[in-house]
């Protein structure tokens, strides 16, 4: 890292979610956080990461897994920043972990599409470059969010021969041939299927074939709307997502996704939408916070309300926890785009840093604080976060308050962190 | 059209740039219009369309069939509304002409890719619902527009079967497929090329081949940054878009494209990105003007400011002329999402309505104020525009003011219109 000989952590003693035994309430999860600033201790640090593996329902059952891989997320971003890699390598590096494990809708394990393949969708984006780079309905790529952070690269180097501009998004056959073509190795379809996704893909097309059996007559439009309002079951929603920040405050944020279970194939969710799936914007004389969001649920809720960057918009407010409760009540829930909607499902990941105010006067020393927040209006959201002198990730599996229903009302939490550098 | 028995319209006689002998200047082509409202006669009407042959580069020599194929799109989009058709099904009708035109970057006759195949995007949106459908990278259908109004249409009518979720946003094969499976009848790509097209193709091809070898060496990537800035040749970026207003003051608008020619496989454009190709919104609680715009140009510059929404958003300041040229300035040219970039090209047009203050006071009398603008940075956009009650479409060729830079500078004009509605 340029122009830092070591760097010097400090973590505040927060208030930790992951310790609660009650579940998330969304007015009361966030009080008195400042306060506990003001003991901390001083370690080795090069950053902050937080990671979702997705808002929708996370049976009990299944939680230990959920945590686990963000656990691991979590230990894969901190340990790049610590060998001093930006926020957009590190955010990379926690896809990479999320999208390997079988147990998340993204990368291996990924629902299967009406065809009974798997086609995902990523993207990445940089805050300090504002660079972005994304993928849509890719098959045969292990990890769909290394084409999408390739495509980040390859557009800053400038343009190609002959003048042509380097693409921000390619989807479907090209997009697997360009990343063949760069490097990125093919993985066999039948790799990334796993029995759990295989079986669900067979359970839901019974249940599809019934219900369109049950629909057929002339009156199949009015059944269709009313059809089956709460079948989005387990490994619907589940996406996966990460957002960093590093010790230069660089931040970057990134999402990757197999889509909705029996999508039609050549569907395109908001994990590949521009501003829908996530957002990163590094301060600037304009925004006194850098910002970076990940977002989770029903693409097109999501893509509709472009969800990511109307967060990472709300979060230049004051207070970083009303700015996201309201966010997510007025440009989400309660959204004009959404108004026939009767439930809206999402969650999402949250980070916002500025300079430290509360730094120690010395010149060398400079301190970020870090506010990190996770909302959502599924039944349950994963996450974990981590700092670089953690010796290991916090994770904890949000639920709706008892009695809330899902897709109208949400549950808010989070956190603060402050990091320091000692400059050379 | 319910609740209304007859349409009156009244047009302004606006300042009107096709007659302007002088090429646009950014600060002057707007001035008085206002007081222009004043002189009006009654006609019949059922709305306006405000459309566009692409913002690029349009040679004297083919002014003349730019502007041809903007009059039909404009006739076509008024026969719609003289029947009664919704602003979303108007939009589409012009869209369709402006795709099937061979001198047009969008549906027939666009650009090849890479590969020699031809690739579209296009996509709508209708204020009134805030619905949107898109297509991405689609192969083999004539009218790209089409399928994504297709899209809109049937996520509005709610959940398919198992309750899934309808897409809005289909990409390449599987966009066909969905398409031919709604009887929409996939065209041989061989039928969309066209002489021109083709022959470009082979002189892009030419010149791309003669560049990679000047590159070739091993500060290949620093040349790679330098070659052939000012390539963008005509046909590159002349993609097609249109804005209509109902007479029930409902705002719709779409845009379609053969992307950039040489494009990778599987590149994606603005015009089928959510918030950068095209924007609708009615005018709401919060929102005092109905707005629509469609943009053309660099599809990458377009997405990474998002364009077609920040001009949008910008148009409920009072001064839609100032905030159009603000937003151009300010979140275009001058976008810190394009920091990097010595040029920035693109285009919009721009729509925005109203009640009408000064309508007269009978209760029966409904009046609309509409102000539509065009702006662009490239060296000309090609747009046209008319009033249900116009016998025949203005168009005109906007063009930078003399020493202009291209990228660097802007053209912006417009009109005021006034429709008028009897009640039953």
């Amino acid at each position: 890292m340029i122009g830092l000989s070591s760097n010097v952590g400090v973590m505040e003693s927060l208030k930790n979610p992951a310790e609660e035994q009650q579940p998330s309430s969304p007015l009361n999860s966030w009080s008195k956080k400042q306060e506990s600033c003001k003991n901390h201790k001083q370690t080795l640090a090069g950053g902050f990461v937080l990671v979702h593996a997705g808002a929708g329902y996370h049976s009990e059952s299944k939680a230990k897994e959920y945590k686990h891989v963000c656990k691991r997320a979590c230990q894969r971003a901190v340990d790049r920043l610590k060998a001093g890699a930006l926020a957009v390598e590190a955010v990379a590096a926690a896809l990479v972990e999320l999208e390997d494990s079988p147990f998340t809708n993204a990368g291996m394990g990924s629902n299967l599409n009406l065809s009974g393949e798997i086609e995902c969708d990523a993207s990445i984006m940089d805050g300090k470059t504002l660079h972005y780079g994304a993928v849509g309905a890719i098959s045969g790529i292990k990890n769909p969010v290394l084409v999408a952070n390739r495509l980040l690269n390859e557009a800053q180097k400038g343009k190609l021969s002959a003048g042509r501009i380097p693409p921000c998004f390619l989807v479907g056959r090209g997009a697997h041939d360009w990343a063949v073509s760069h490097g990125i190795p093919p993985c066999p379809s039948e790799k990334m299927a796993t029995k759990f996704s295989l079986s669900a893909y067979k359970r839901n097309k019974r249940k599809m074939e019934l219900a369109e059996k049950i629909d057929t007559g002339h009156n199949q439009t009015k059944k269709r709307r009313q059809s089956c309002e709460n079948e989005n079951g387990p490994g619907c929603l589940d996406t996966v997502g990460a957002v960093v920040v590093d010790l230069e405050g660089n931040v970057a944020a990134a999402v990757s996704s197999g889509g909705l279970a029996m999508k039609h194939p050549g569907r395109v969710g908001q994990a590949a939408h521009y501003g829908c799936g996530c957002w990163a914007e590094n301060a600037c004389n304009m925004n006194p916070y850098s910002t970076a969001v990940s977002t989770s649920g029903c693409g097109e809720h999501l893509i509709r309300t472009m969800l990511a960057r109307e967060c990472s918009a709300a979060m230049q407010s004051e207070d970083a926890h009303q700015a996201l409760l309201e966010a997510m009540q007025n440009k989400f829930i309660s959204s004009p785009f959404l108004a026939g909607e009767e439930r809206v499902l999402g969650g999402v990941i949250v980070l916002r840093c500025c300079r430290c105010a509360e730094a120690p006067p010395s010149q060398n020393i400079q301190g970020i604080l870090v506010e990190f927040l996770w909302s959502h209006t599924t039944e349950s959201m994963c996450v974990g976060y981590m700092s670089a002198q953690d010796s290991k990730a916090k994770t904890h599996i949000s639920r709706l308050p008892p009695g809330a229903v899902p897709g109208q009302c949400l549950a808010i939490e989070g956190g603060v962190c402050r990091l320091m550098s000692v400059a050379e």
